[in-house]
């Protein structure tokens, strides 16, 4: 007898992860997609009218949100803008529901980073000890048990996966750390209605924004400094690449004590030998985002400057999947004792 | 003692156009630009706030449009949206300004035509019979003794310069003409906030619009209509290509009796040898939009089908230079007494 | 009982075509890949070399190709140049192995079409008579009972998928049929190491080749014909986008009779209603690229141009997955009494 | 009396570097193109055949080198593989042409480092305490005297530019100092025919190369440390980014003593206040590659991350511009007495 499939839905449909997250579902085994909201719509409309690679594939529609349509549903993943998750995700999780957020909502500890960066009153604080930050290499036991799980950011997961084993082991100094990433445009959504996202703008075209100042400072600040158990302070510079989609993300830190390109690299290997989505590259090899577009790989090659004792060390990611969407699936993986790989272990497109 | 220059302003400078034409401008040494202004603001910005690649080569702001600042002015260029040139351009004529307009407001010589395909009431009627169709390859001596002069749409001109050889000859079936144009998305301009000309939603993507009721279709038959003397109907597909600019046109046609290659070949080098922007390439090379891109280059490759006795010509143009500013600055030279290419003369921009 | 899986091989995995038949074949529930053969290799290499993306997926390496090794195959893949097939495949057929080539060696019934248009004299005659082209949307049952499938060429099937309702039907003047095709860059392979396919040169340019010349002109002529029962010829353009992958074929054919949109469309909605990876889109809506890409889908629309009686239909295809790969493993599903959709039934990878 | 031109010419016209060259050559009022030469040519062939872009704006010819045509050049201008001025450049001087090399040959003024970085031996160090690095910005005056100018690397250029103000005051910590740079691909040539350059591989790509290993890394620690008066060691990472041309370069350091932004902008708006061709972008503007292609300018921001006390700084150039030919063409200005913007004062090509 087969067993019985995992019901699940999204709320937040029409973007860039929403549509990410139907394909990985409707390609998952053991995950049923049963339904498809969207907040701000008053009618059901076909979801190729949002998503037109989809066309075929499911006969859902995209419908208004409703609580009343929420029964049956064992797991929900939010896909909407910061600030509208703290609303739903309480009631969501009083009906039993597993929710897996895509937004900054629920992604700091502490409620007044929030709303220091974000700008927002935050309104569920009371969930805030019970929320696990989603980033399987590092909480995978925590997400197994959680109810609520925050999808980390794009940048801050690629930054993450770059220096742990670094920062676990305290082998840089702390204060030297600057993260210089370069993300493909999708990353800024398909609603930002703005003439400097318009492709006569960004074709051909490098930029740097938020430089020093960008919302996922203080995630990444979190999250390194409960690696090493020291407040850390980065600088982080992000870019925008003509590309749609990838994050490369170039991190340098001062090694706290002389070591060479063998050791360092040894570390990476051992931290990452049984994690099936991080993929250590041998010594002389160097990343590209096209290895892992489409997938839910992240590649890290490491580098030793021995004239001044810096680690390089450039992480890539899919910053729709391993970033977002597919990272939130194998969060889901895990919520429901399922192999973390279920749905998401496919190669990537290339070329 | 220096020959005094000519006296030239822009109306609307914000856009895509309007940027080539100061551009071109600046370049020009027989123009001084006097004047930029802009319909809609309400106070006088720098240039660079809208035009950033232009930052510090002029000292000229960005002014709202008043009257009382055309005193001095010889030539004004329109790079407005359709139907604001009509109002303006016979209060400009009347001030003894010459006009080159570059909106389609005076490209039909009947107004039911733009009245037809544009949805807009024609305003100056009156001034259709004195307006010069700017085509310089066509139309030279006209433009000469032009003081309002229609400047082409950028589809039309790659059209025109790569049949009119055969056309006016009457060496196709006139009934067998299909234009399938592919056009770089600068022509979409800067103020189309859609989410479908995001980057994201353009990169990486090839589509059609407008298939078989673009705009520019009414205006190809008038100017082919005029040069076989009889009414030609035409199909013509625009596509969108994931490049910034350029046009490339592939028109196919019938031959009206067998000609090989080299015949049809010597038509077009004799037609064109004088024209200092059409360049005939060699039979077996084909136009690529790298060698115009930047330039007021036209380039035209001829092919005959001898299978199915077609000919093909391809034609490329920068679809802001040639396609519209730089022609523009070519009808004012000729407008001018001047030499066609002054300011003009120079390599487009490669790779 | 699971039932056992069909053991696949690939000969020619360092291309991109031989890339995605492993993306493929690695996700196929029913098919097991057992071997990956290169000719061209002396020693066995892990296939991220070539296929970096696909580290990790799987054990395999690619090997040099070995007679020996094709024990326990049931089906291979060739992803070869042109003229290997042709040596290989009889002895792979008298082995029992079903072969699916990718190459032209096997497209042409009539071997003198082959070696006029490729060059090279063919030395498999004898097997031309009981390859099946492989277009399941018009071979259907053919395919199932074949053992030797030519997968047609990446231009001719979005070409026949776009013209076939209209064709079977006599319903456009056949001295009339027009195809401009637009291809990503990808369908030039990688082992073309000319300076025109580098990054700088094919960036922000467009171009024609192979004007009415290209070799797939023969192969879209045979199976026109077929379609109709009497000779076709057509003109043919092929263009380059810059973009990796992807077809966009705009045909035009002058219809033999007055029809209206709705009821050239009734015919595209009737004839693909049962096939899965063909989808007409709605009167009014037209394809793009990005709907398709890293999917097997077709997306036609159709248009018809009333002022001139020509139908335009406008077909798009990822040309790896569809237009090679892909509908190699549709044929290969076929041939082994599986669902078509097996394996391949997945959204596109958007934006 | 018009004033006689400076009679100019090229060797090595058929990469990019020459290609720009030739372009802005052809522009420039006071100088005379009159010899387009190639080392490895052995006849005349038509400029265009190289430069399509160029066709029909001058009558050379690229023709093979040879000293003989040499007889009335007053200066050259060598775009040359590494190595190979060094051969040339002691003959030339000795005839009384100054040169302009692009090559890396004259660049260090210890031989060692040059062998060392590029495992060479330097052939012609007699002439290295005579040439002059050329940076208009930082050695004016000895440009204005030299025969023989070596042009910085593209790299380079971005990061003095970006750094100079505050290396030259000691403001930074000397230890600190990180240089994150992105190049568009053109850098890379139009000669390396290797796969991972193909259009393919690099579109939707983003890599770094040459990690802390870079030649250009020994060019900007002999400049650094010329500024600072004291060996300076830094850390450099160049990156490949998806677009033809431009560098972005992201500079980290910290600083020595507590300063707020507004210090450090007022230092870069002194010390570039006159400097034509470098625009220090106002407080909270960024920069970008679309407002620098085609032209000579280097735009340049300033930000001071407070909370960790370090300056970032961005520039941009157009690689083959001021990062190569026009800041060759600014030299040759200088070196001939000319207004240095003579040639190269208009904008770039935007969108």
């Amino acid at each position: 007898m087969e067993q019985q499939k995992i019901r699940a839905g999204i709320i937040g449909v029409t973007g860039y992860t929403g549509g990410e997250l139907i394909r990985l579902l409707l390609q998952h085994p053991k995950a049923e997609l049963i339904a498809l909201f969207r907040l701000s719509s008053e009618e059901a409309v076909p979801i190729h009218k949002a998503q037109p690679h989809l066309r075929g594939l499911t006969k859902l529609d995209c419908v208004p949100y409703d609580e009343k349509l929420l029964k049956g549903i064992d797991a929900l993943f939010l896909a909407l803008p910061n600030g509208v998750s703290m609303e739903l995700a309480p009631k969501l999780l009083e009906k039993g529901i597993k929710v897996i957020d895509l937004s900054a909502d629920f992604r700091f500890r502490n409620p007044e980073t929030y709303e220091r960066w974000y700008r927002k009153t935050h309104i569920a604080q009371n969930l805030l000890s019970e929320v696990v930050y989603g980033v399987p290499e590092l909480r995978r036991e925590q997400i197994r048990k959680a109810f609520l799980v925050a999808n980390p950011g794009c940048y801050p997961i690629s930054a993450l996966l770059a220096l742990a084993p670094l920062l676990r082991r305290r082998l840089i100094q702390l204060d030297s750390i600057i993260i210089d990433s370069k993300s493909g445009v999708s990353g800024a959504g398909r609603s930002r209605l703005e003439a400097s996202y318009l492709f006569t703008e960004l074709d051909e075209d490098f930029r740097a924004y938020g430089v020093a100042s960008h919302r996922h400072i203080p995630e990444m600040e979190q999250e390194f400094s409960d690696l090493v158990g020291e407040s850390v302070r980065i600088t982080f510079t992000p870019h925008l690449v003509p590309m749609v989609r990838g994050i490369f993300t170039t991190a340098y830190a001062k090694l706290a004590k002389p070591m060479n390109l063998s050791d360092v690299h040894a570390l990476y290997a051992e931290d990452y030998a049984k994690e099936p989505f991080v993929r250590v590259l041998d010594i002389g090899e160097l990343p590209r985002i096209k290895a892992v577009v489409g997938s839910n790989f992240c590649d890290i090659s490491v580098v030793v400057d021995e004239r001044t004792q810096r680690a390089i060390v450039l992480s890539v990611i899919d910053n729709l999947v391993k970033g977002a969407s597919g990272n939130a699936v194998q969060c889901f993986n895990l919520m429901f004792g399922l192999d973390e790989r279920t749905g998401l272990w496919h190669g990537g497109l290339a070329p």
